[in-house]
């Protein structure tokens, strides 16, 4: 359930979401794109949660590995017309984790 | 909802936990937190969400902002006798936000 991360530093991709109204599909897709992101090189983990807000936050080996991951998930969503009905809003972080304990 | 931050870069404390099954008193706890947190120093915002796993990520003008609200909250932890049996496990990771959309 914890992301098993190495040592730092890493980059965490912090994905923050409030859902629409309208959620046809959501559920299968975001499942999808977990197991996508498990494939995609430079993978290290990732956590996530919802309730009122959702909080999604993967784990990448460097800054590159994560921006590759950001533009496949980009395309993903435009191949899957209206993937942005899903969301009410969102907001994308790209962070590099220093310390952990 | 979303946590209206500033142009990067700034700090993220990310806190993933799990919860125990004695939480007597956490729910009090945690909303005192927040309300704390607001008024320290350098405090930018904070995004919270709880299913299985819970996610808060708080968001601070500098490292030196977030480590001083890391201390206050492990005093207060301690402070508070048994805060930490409320918890199954948890991580912190301390990340600087370089880029955000």
């Amino acid at each position: 359930m914890f992301a098993q991360t190495p040592k730092p530093p890493y980059t965490a991709v912090i994905f923050t979401s409030t859902l629409s109204d309208d959620i046809e599909g959501y559920g299968e897709a975001a499942h999808e794109m977990e197991r996508l992101a498990q494939l995609q090189d430079g993978y290290l983990g990732i956590e996530s949660a919802r309730d009122e807000l959702g909080i999604t936050v993967s784990y990448w080996r460097d800054e590159r590995c994560a921006q590759k991951w950001k533009l496949q998930l980009e395309h993903a969503a435009v191949q899957r017309i209206g993937a942005k009905r899903w969301y009410g809003g969102y907001r994308v972080r790209i962070a590099t984790v220093e310390r952990d304990y």
